[in-house]
């Protein structure tokens, strides 16, 4: 298969090099000055999977450079915030066959792709396993608590596609599932992030001592709620009834196999990058208003990340 | 005069060694583990206001082995949270002619106090130097942004011997003057400590970086907007017409004296002490509560402070 990673970010770089692995045809986009590091040195891939070292066909960052070739499917791995940027320039290269692929965090990647793809095409995933940048398209997969899980939100693609796609990613290394209810899998994701990115990243612990802490853990019984709410009054089915049944699964089984873990968020702000809060908690706080429910300590969340990062970013 | 000073902290440090030092018979409250220090030792003071040294006349922990001394003034320099303690210890040290004196940040103070000891007898003040412990009851004067206010709340004590007791302090090198409006500095200062305290805390940066900051700027327009709704809803009046007025002040000109200036409030949590958040954003919250107005950036504030205050006194 002619597979297009877009962004080569520590879970690109898996895809794009376990792909090659498996023997597909795998191009790379990524930032100007990562191009020519990844046509030199491919892509690396250590941790939890094994050692694993490719030569991509070509990375280029201006994907334009790519025309002309037959792509079967575009896996998306750029930061969610980057979307309104990235997708606008990827809509051409999806022809009626060519499977676009979101693998990101966040509310609203799937509605903004498929102002510019059909819906038929994109393939919303749910990624649960961990991947850290230990240098320029070299990434540590350290941690995984799920299997992938792939569908189409509205089922406009047959399960029989989805799960050869599940079965190619799998082969390649990455255990991957395909699902009839992806969204409800990518809201259970975001209600976790939601719950423990913001509070690990402002008081720098992990995810264990947020969970054992009676103020913070307060405060994620709110953020949880207020997006219960919020997902009620939009009619948005969870994997859960009610916020009960999720405060059970989040503190008893969650929390505990990630108790060590720390936020990615507080990573993204010790290096002067954005966090992806505004893809949580700050779309939360919109959706809500938008909605007529309240969301203040998920608004509130967002101010802070926001003044956090931006606070770094002063230093930099 | 005979003056119990209730904590010897920093400030109560700097008023037990002063006052003794321009010959008054001074006494002092203390937690038990220091009395027998203060008592070998003394009280000392440096920066500022010069080096002083005293011998108090007896410093106990409990105020019943204080019995029969007759008071001309108790000071209480206690920290706002502990007056539910202490105040009840100390009212029957206030005879008729003994002022109570309480010296505190935060809402509350002079509606507790009252509870136990006639409004005749409490002067209230606003204390706007900073002093911080450099060992038990060694205490340095590092900054003086203005006089120390003195009065009367509802104007029940005469100005005659309001500015009597002001020239006392005078004269014991600390810059104090007497006032008919009071409760107006005290809320000046709770709302500068309110803006500036819990986000120096949180972030850990200075109080300069705070306000040249868009995101930790719009945070604490916030946080003076929710105060000036309740204070105009409570019929409490401060020294400025309206918000706008207060914003013009605060950043023009209170921010820039103390911009290199970092929160108290960080330093009681890092030596996993309790902050004062309650007396401040917490009472703000509780009022708006109270009156029916909203202050959810001062509420969700109050839990993340209290959050950050369990979280390091969890690792003590």
């Amino acid at each position: 298969m002619k597979i297009l990673v877009a962004g080569l970010g520590a879970l690109g770089t898996v895809y794009s090099c376990l792909l090659s692995g498996a023997g597909h045809e795998v191009y790379g986009l990524a930032k100007e000055n990562s191009c020519e590091i990844i046509n030199n040195n491919g892509v690396k891939v250590l941790g939890l999977w094994g050692e694993h070292h490719a030569f991509l066909k070509k990375t280029v960052s201006d994907p334009s450079l790519l025309n002309g070739i037959d792509w079967d499917m575009v896996i998306v791995t750029v930061k969610s915030y980057q979307n309104a940027d990235v997708l606008p320039k990827l809509k051409d290269l999806i022809q009626e066959h060519t499977y676009l692929c979101l693998l990101q965090n966040g509310y609203g990647n799937y509605e903004l792709a498929s102002q510019y793809v059909s819906k038929k095409n994109i393939i919303m995933g749910r990624v649960i396993f961990g991947a850290e940048t230990l240098a320029t398209a070299v990434s540590k997969v350290t941690v995984c608590a799920d299997d992938v899980m792939l569908g189409s939100p509205e089922n406009l693609i047959p399960m029989d596609n989805l799960e050869k796609i599940a079965a190619l990613f799998a082969r390649a290394s990455i255990p991957t599932k395909a699902t009839d209810r992806i969204m409800e899998f990518v809201r259970a994701k975001i209600i976790n992030n939601s719950a423990l990115n913001p509070l690990g990243a402002l008081f720098e612990v992990p995810y264990g001592e947020l969970a054992a802490n009676v103020y913070t853990k307060n405060i994620m019984d709110g953020i949880i709620e207020e997006i219960f709410t919020l997902l009620k009054k939009m009619g948005q089915k969870t994997l859960w009834p009610d916020k009960e049944s999720y405060y059970e699964v989040f503190y008893d089984q969650l929390i505990p196999v990630t108790a060590a873990h720390r936020a990615s968020m507080l990573q993204d702000i010790k290096r002067g990058r954005q966090t992806e809060i505004e893809a949580l908690n700050g779309a939360i706080a919109g959706l809500a208003k938008q909605y007529g429910t309240h969301a203040p300590i998920n608004e509130f969340l967002t101010k802070i990340i926001k003044a956090k990062e931006s606070l770094r970013l002063d230093k930099i």
